[in-house]
């Protein structure tokens, strides 16, 4: 299914989103406007602030607290990708230098602080306090865990649960976020706010592990970056720590970690998992996730959105980037 | 004047905010303890959190929610200052090693982010939406001054009133938000909360004068930096300024700029600047920002409090470090 239909519903918002986007790019300081202009137009796509809007369609649809939450999701998102490409010394993203690479660490972390102060800033204008308590708290637990995933780096002793707690602060939190604080900011009933912050973190959780599943079995033109990215800056995904699982006496990922930047051992490592039912078997959990995120959307209203946001589950599991 | 002695009538608080800093540095986060706990106790003036506890005196004291504000207002300054050392990559603060020559930039940015997002949470934990855009707002204009001293490194082609800008930016901003907060947070009248933001921002601007001024004549042991850094990461500050200003004809700075690391010529600078009528001058203009700074007081209540704001002014230009 493309995106584009699935956005339909809030057709409108993501337009006026886009606007308030570029116009965050048109700032009074011109030596700011290139790499902020570059990294605003970096073509994502533009899931977390249609999150915002589509959960924000099932009672009091509100542009004027709606939009500015929306682009400011989309801001602080960028700010996050800013930062982790300086912190991860990252050369490419979505087949595009990144800004650390063009212009140096430094703009690079400059550039996130600004991108993240003018999200708050948006935020502050819904002039709704709770939704700019819920966005202090996502930012402790999103910023824990970077710093989480930055220390562990390398380290080989991880499993499935630290997993999951790892992609929970780091991407499904913020997918919480944005649902739930479309659901404040339309005025939603207290169970609806509930099952939509479900909703937002289940779909993020599967977000992220097909994401990581990608970087085992994308190409590398698709997804603009080299294929196992991860395995090579030292973290541990999904997929690895199945196969750690499978063959707990070798000491294959171990290897990879201590001597780093083994290419032929990350090529075999590659291999194995895409030659065996790992990546099925990623996928199913993936799937589930993203069963429970629907099923919480089953006392919300039959609406439009509502198909939208089961539509937005089948496509985080189909996509191929 | 002792600060000790400064900060009498706020002392219970000042020493309930240090215990506040430290449990933000006791996390369950075993990896970001060591690094957390390094720069809280780095051991600065604490003079911003200081003003929030003050200009919070002259009316309805309410440690319930300044405390909060001012430890907020406290990491946050401390979350500057880490990313300004990794994105400057200065080895040295305050005499001790920066947080980016220990532990790396990574590190550095990812820390910095946490103490951004920990002051942000408990900023909302006050529950005023006006202290919290006051808040947000500062942020932008902190963060676009950053980037603006950032940019313009090496530009020899600053005069005065750029270097105004980029210290109300920079500095002057986040002491006036630090009065102001206070002031809101006491439910001050209006003129009230403008008088105390107005000495706020005129502390701040005499403030970063004071500093710049230290940076040429103060002692290396006492500012527990390089004399002269300013100049040799190409910031150009209000004495190089006056410099430029009396010899106009002179390519000295120019040169400097254009060489960079030229410490022969640095020493010529430092040299005519420490022995000519420059360093006097620039006194001169930051005592009058104190005396603004101060009359704005006169509308306020005579209270302790601002007999301590008084003091505090005249210890900002008096103070060798």
């Amino acid at each position: 299914m493309l995106i584009s239909s699935i956005y339909e519903p809030v057709q409108q918002g993501m337009a006026e989103m886009e606007e308030r986007l570029k116009a965050a790019g048109k700032v009074d300081l011109p030596w700011m406007a290139e790499p902020l202009r570059y990294v605003l137009e970096g073509g994502g796509k533009r899931l977390r602030p249609a999150l915002t809007l589509l959960a924000g369609r099932f009672y009091h649809y509100n542009p004027e607290q709606l939009i500015p939450m929306a682009t400011a999701i989309e801001l602080f998102h960028t700010a996050t990708l800013v930062h982790d490409d300086a912190v991860d010394k990252s050369l490419v993203r979505r087949g595009r230098p990144t800004v650390n690479s063009l212009w140096g660490e430094g703009i690079a972390v400059l550039l996130g602080d600004y991108l993240f102060a003018n999200s708050s800033e948006l935020i502050c204008s819904t002039g709704n306090l709770r939704v700019v308590r819920l966005f202090a708290q996502m930012l402790m637990n999103i910023s824990s865990g970077q710093l989480r995933q930055f220390m562990s780096a390398y380290d080989w002793r991880q499993d499935r649960e630290d997993y999951y707690q790892q992609i929970s602060s780091k991407t499904a939190s913020l997918f919480s976020t944005a649902t739930e604080a479309g659901a404040i900011l339309s005025e939603a009933p207290e169970e609806g706010v509930e099952a939509l912050g479900t909703y937002g973190h289940g779909l993020g959780m599967a977000f992220q592990i097909v994401d990581d599943i990608l970087d085992f079995i994308g190409e590398e033109e698709e997804m603009g970056k080299p294929v196992g990215s991860d395995l090579l800056q030292g973290t541990l995904t999904l997929p690895a720590i199945l196969l750690m699982e499978q063959y707990p006496d070798d000491a294959l990922l171990r290897e990879i970690f201590e001597k780093r930047g083994d290419r032929a051992g990350m090529q075999r490592v590659i291999e194995m998992i895409r030659n065996s039912s790992i990546v099925q078997e990623c996928y199913k959990i993936a799937a589930d996730f993203c069963s429970r995120a629907c099923h919480a959307l089953e006392v919300l209203p039959e609406k439009d959105c509502r198909s939208s946001l089961l539509d937005l589950a089948d496509y985080v599991i189909e996509r191929r980037r």
